[in-house]
């Protein structure tokens, strides 16, 4: 059985919360947050604080709360010597005060408030100063049915800069081609099952090997009339920015 | 029973022989392609020609060669007053041959010669002159379990522009991110599940509602730092114009 106390109430932190409670192996001793109002629903079936100081001793102290309250988070707890985890993907481990052990609990996926979240398809980067801990955070992770991976804080930077570009920077391309269906009156739900097969492809071929379309073939006729056919000047340069980028990874 | 003459050998034709086969409401009656090497394997399946004048009644021959291709080979059909379908996105209409009866039947999805292709998770855009032959082509989307719908050549050409965008854009942007993780030696798999996700999650929500990350939210630190860590010059180009894409559609 593994003790843990939760730090802050946004989404990940509820998700966390949810999954534990769930979870045989894992047992929720305290749920802390500075205001008090927003964990109320859950004073029925866990303990809840809004002091540092009534923090219990537990195996895992996780700190769910924004990046820029992190450091500051961790300083001000009471205690010192005892495992503390932050979640962050742009947080360094070196981040969080050096008076306890120090670890990252970094969930990469995308979180909303409604989405459920099925923790077995996330993955999990921990990381711990020595070799100690790690086994503790690997269990927490399993207890979950997550799949964990070993990552340095410069490791995590570099996943959470690409997870920018596969799931905001690539959102932001549903949302241009919703906006070129719109505006031809068309409907963007024909576009749902290419958008699904796109991100199926690469389960299993490399993002390389699964390019086709006007700009890896160089198909010049086709990417001219695309040009034409887009009025904002905006979604010319993305098209033409990324049209070059296809280009040149094949060599065109 | 409709039958139908397929004409040409690429992916799309060979995807196309295959869910035909399988269909009893669909006859083939022959598979035309010049270059008759490409067809031996299915010669004992399917009656093969390398020659138009050979060509049959049927009820609609499908053109399935390249772009550029179309209007001529609709131009040599010998006969007249017949239902001839090209299946591209980019080709208007009115490019194919008017002696005969025009029509399109655009399946819209990624084909790779390699991958099974589950036509039920297809849309299929259908056109024709005058509404006479549309429930024909309706009927063999049907067939085959594809899900139709009427689209004009302007509407698909936005369509085809659009699937650019979420397609081949998209996956220069996982190719990106495989850069990126592989540059600090990670697993570019960690990234996998989130891909998915991100693409299911426009599945019922709009791009719009979907968006997060820190371009939405306007943090300019994170942005800051990420920009730092991009290395490729033309990586930093797409981040800072997606960003400012995402900053606009949010009002930021």
């Amino acid at each position: 059985m593994i003790s843990v106390s939760i730090i802050g109430a946004g989404n990940v932190a509820t998700h966390l919360y949810k999954v534990f409670k769930k979870t045989e192996q894992v047992s929720i001793v305290q749920w802390y947050n500075r205001d008090l109002t927003k964990l109320s629903s859950y004073k029925n079936a866990v303990s809840i604080t809004d002091l540092l100081s009534e923090l219990k001793p537990v195996d895992i102290y996780i700190i769910a709360v924004s990046d820029d309250a992190i450091a500051k988070i961790s300083e001000q707890l009471p205690f010192k010597d005892r495992l503390v985890v932050h979640m962050s993907g742009s947080v360094g481990i070196y981040d969080l005060d050096k008076k306890n052990k120090r670890g990252v609990f970094y969930p990469l996926q995308t979180f909303s408030k409604e989405a459920k979240v099925d923790f077995k398809q996330i993955p999990i980067c921990i990381e711990t100063i020595g070799k100690k801990n790690l086994p503790l955070l690997k269990s927490l992770a399993e207890a979950i049915g997550s799949k964990s991976y070993k990552v340095n804080s410069d490791q995590r930077k570099a996943l959470h800069l690409a997870a920018v570009f596969v799931n905001n920077f690539t959102n932001q391309l549903y949302r241009i081609a919703h906006e070129i269906t719109e505006s031809e009156g068309v409907e963007f739900d024909i576009l749902k099952p290419l958008i699904l097969e796109t991100a199926k492809k690469v389960q299993d071929l490399s993002p390389y090997m699964a390019q086709t379309g006007p700009a890896k073939r160089n198909d010049k006729k086709t990417i001219k009339n695309h040009l034409k056919q887009l009025e904002n000047e905006h979604h010319k340069d993305i098209y033409n920015l990324l049209t070059n980028s296809i280009k040149k990874t094949h060599g065109k």
